[in-house]
């Protein structure tokens, strides 16, 4: 297999931890002359291929020589797009850490991205317990579907036995994006007159006052819970509600769950947990 | 095809706004004589098999009549399990609730959960734009994967070509439940003394009136970005503070956040924006 395992090499090293598998770590390469470091380097890249050999021997190829493969934002836990992978599909992903798969039609090798730019990047793989289905985690640079839709997955089959207008135009959204969805539109609507009481998300949109007040409220009555030992029931539901009222003030301020996620992810990676341990208070 | 459209009928009326598609909603059925109803349930059901039956039409079964299914956690958004689907499976899936598969080895169709009792509760299917890949979304009874873990995703790629021990023991997780899983171990190394200075999340976990205070500060915080009307990048990085603090509450309180979306989910079912509606503040 035409592979470029330098490239590999290079891509794991990128890791925020040495991602090198360890026997091959180079260590203290200064102390080494350089001729040493180039035949380690040449070791090292002979037996990464050697390992990721092994790994791909270790897939349940079909009678076609495909498994499945699932792209999925590493951030929202959406599901971004499926498709089926060979061997060499599968070993690409893994040194270019870029979503690849097997067009089953064409019968070749295609990147996601690789005409409209908006790849996959790859944060790690994920094999199943029977060895034939493939989890690709990773950050989508753009929208994945070639609709231009951010998943492929948008057509509801109970909104479409429902004949319901949104079927064909709702993405599969989990319970927090849902929810943020819906805050959404209640924002759009809140430019519009509208007849009647106002919905509670409608007032805390238009009201910062009142969301405020209620943010800081939610956190003092989730903090109660631990203070005063109540309920264990308590602390879940109380929590929601921060969750909530935290979220009508990020669509307040055209923000995203997923601009949250996206910093957390990344104060990971510079090792934010041990940031904090610097912390004085 | 042998399936009981009258249990689909049922299942669809369990939603909580009327799912049985429009044209078949049966209203103020109390000023209608008993026969009547009788006869308009049989014209229903017989609506709503055509309806089905032209959904599955409108897949792309493989030479082989078979489609990818992904079952999916509504809440968390991890990907529980991926199988194949004939017509079959996907009718009983989408008449029964429960995701429904069909087993390539051994040619028959079968419901996960039917020997463990862990049931997959679909909420709803969703089919991708090439219409030959599903999505189950829908709610776990308890771990999915036969060997017993939570999900049959536990093998990173990544970690066994690093020779890493958790390798075959880390579920694939997306970034809030990888912050979850870091404040649990911390959680329980917090028991045993160790040398040095304590972790930031250590600390919060040993202190409780530190943890509320923060919690506190970071909701003034968060709230100050709107108030203050701070740089639009502020708020997504409060708003990642309070998160990752309130997790640690509720890590202190055996809780998890997938707890708290369950509170959220219930809320919405029972139309929880329009309960916020009533609040009189």
């Amino acid at each position: 297999m035409a592979l470029s395992y330098n490239a590999l090499a290079q891509s794991l090293q990128g890791r925020s931890i040495c991602f090198i598998p360890k026997a091959y770590c180079i260590r203290d390469t200064k102390l080494r002359s350089r001729s040493n470091v180039v035949f380690a380097s040449i070791d090292k890249n002979i037996a990464l291929q050697a390992e990721v050999d092994s790994l791909l021997d270790r897939i349940k190829w079909d009678d076609k020589g495909l498994a499945v493969a699932i792209a999925q934002n590493v951030d929202t836990g959406a599901i971004l797009m499926q498709g089926f992978i060979n061997r060499e599909a599968l070993s690409t992903t893994i040194s270019s850490r870029k979503a690849t798969f097997f067009s089953r039609s064409r019968s070749t090798l295609w990147t996601k991205g690789e005409t409209s730019n908006n790849f996959i990047n790859i944060l790690d793989v994920y094999i199943d317990c029977d060895r034939d289905s493939i989890i690709y985690l990773g950050t989508p640079d753009g929208p994945t579907c070639h609709t231009g839709a951010e998943t492929c997955y948008y057509t509801s089959v109970f909104d479409q036995l429902n004949d319901d207008e949104a079927a064909g135009n709702k993405l599969a959204l989990t319970t927090l994006y849902s929810l943020e969805s819906v805050i959404s539109k209640r924002k759009e609507e809140s430019t519009v007159p509208q007849e009647g009481k106002p919905s509670w998300t409608r007032r805390l949109l238009t009201d910062d006052t009142l969301l405020c007040s209620k943010i800081r409220e939610e956190a003092d009555e989730l903090c109660r819970t631990l203070e005063d030992n109540e309920e264990a029931s308590r602390t879940p539901s109380e929590m929601a509600d921060l969750l909530y009222h935290s979220m009508v003030l990020l669509s307040k301020r055209d923000a995203k769950f997923e601009d949250v996620l996206e910093v957390l992810r990344k104060r990971f990676s510079q090792s934010g947990i041990q940031e904090k341990q610097n912390r004085t208070k």
